[in-house]
């Protein structure tokens, strides 16, 4: 049976470590490092998320406040909200809980937060800096994969990863580190080989890169896509997707993109769903928060 | 015997065009748009490569000058001199030629020209906005691969593609293209499935990637890399690889990543080194120069 990637009991880990070392940070005469949640509307699963991160914020010892709008606010209400937080020296990170209402662009939304406070990493400078490995803010759940990559010590360098799904807050951030070089500045690179599959990779093409490789990064939403099958004995497989599906009682409950019961027979190591990236997600936006305080506290210094 | 796709050709096609609507441009009261291109140092490839780049700029009725260096000329002063063309509304597109001296850091340099401006699309604010499928100015040789794909009729559509080469200012933005979908905003995308080999991709498994690959995308510098066996019937391959060898008798000529002559017999399409990629880069650099005047155009009408 594969070895189960344990995604909740690795970010209580790391959110322990984070706690430790905003204490140490806050002994050092800093102000706890902040962060502001900017929610529109009533989705109740952008509700529970941005509650989540709340509580680890909460936890970690940032200091954390969500701030509710209903869906009737307009784009430039939102965007001037934003330029205020940008100007706001008690605020080290700002987060647009997505989706916002269709009526708004979600584009003009991510980049109009400050670069350097944007720890959801959906800047357009973020996302170029993270392209040339430069330090940079990188998406959460991108960087939760890379994390469990690491401290789970999944080989990577020369090895094939395939990323299921080509989006652009979490299959291209990650395709990007699983790519790049190690010895480069940001020291995120993975040196992988790597195929980047979505909707237009014809299923039997999706069979044989799958049964390939050595590492799956699915992030589809598409429940039991990634079937024992398709997966090479050994292999390991970190399974982005989250989907709320009902059975045959009536009862809803959350499911990734792997045939999780057949796959766990085949891989080598496996995420579980929920209590994999999931939590992981969250631990490193608190990570992110807490290296914006740092860097703008650097920034600040310098001028 | 493989089709030769004749980038020379296509590019006296694209210059043509270019030239026709530059003129247009000018007949409705604008100025010519203009280039400035600097160059450091007495590189002799680099000194050539910015003259084709002037006479090209010339022909299609595009305003160029050289602005030259010795390479004593300090990053500072370099950079100040870029910020003085940023701020001059003569001017539509700065191109550094890389490399400059290795006492200057080039990423900071290529994040100096103004986004607006940056011709070659080098800065961060442009693969960014290249990654999120947003309208941007595109690497020239990246865009001249896409190009050529486009104009020579080569399916990507759910169609396997290789690139082979990471590097920051072409396998990458190639990879990024050829992967995006094509329904979105800046119409660059290609839709197909991409595998990125790079230098730790093992020769094994890089030879099992291009045997697999409707489209092989080479961009290394390594001479012979891709060899006939590597090679699936009817493929197109694109080679940007170029360098300078020296034959047995002592004479100089310039090759690809691909082993031309038995890779002929077996590709379905090939574009031959000299005379590929390279002739439609500089097409595409000036494609990208009448864009930049065109946007910065509308962008002063917008104040």
């Amino acid at each position: 049976m594969a070895r189960v990637l344990d995604g909740k009991a690795l970010a209580a880990e790391v959110k322990n470590e984070l706690k430790l070392e905003i204490a140490n940070w806050v002994n050092l005469g800093h102000r706890a490092p902040s962060i502001r949640c900017i929610l529109v509307g009533d989705d109740p699963a952008s509700h529970t998320y941005v509650n989540n991160k709340i509580i680890a914020a909460r936890f970690v010892g940032i200091d954390a406040e969500v701030i509710k709008h209903d869906s009737s606010i307009t784009e430039e209400q939102l965007l001037r909200e934003i330029e205020t937080l940008n100007a706001d020296s008690n605020v080290d990170g700002i987060l647009v809980q997505l989706p916002i209402p269709e009526t708004m662009s979600e584009r003009k939304v991510c980049n109009a937060v400050a670069p350097e406070k944007d720890v959801d990493g959906f800047h357009i400078v973020n996302i170029g800096q993270l392209c040339v490995d430069m330090p940079t803010m990188v998406p959460a759940t991108a960087l939760a994969v890379i994390e469990m990559l690491k401290r789970f010590k999944i080989e990577t360098f020369g090895r094939n990863a395939v990323v299921v799904g080509r989006s652009k807050n979490v299959g291209l951030p990650i395709a990007m580190m699983l790519h790049s070089d190690k010895k480069h500045d940001n020291g995120l690179g993975m040196d992988a080989t790597v195929t980047i599959c979505h909707r237009y990779t014809p299923k039997e093409k999706l069979d044989n890169f799958c049964q390939n490789a050595d590492i799956i990064i699915t992030a589809t939403g598409v429940p039991k896509l990634i079937k024992a099958n398709m997966v090479k004995p050994g292999a390991t497989i970190i399974d982005v997707g989250i989907t709320k599906v009902t059975d045959e009682n009536g009862k809803s409950r959350l499911v990734g993109d792997v045939d999780y019961d057949e796959v766990s027979k085949v891989a080598g190591a496996l995420t579980p769903v929920p209590g994999g990236v999931g939590p992981m997600t969250v631990a490193m936006l608190m990570h992110n928060t807490f290296q914006a305080a740092k860097n703008l506290r650097t920034k600040s210094a310098l001028q």
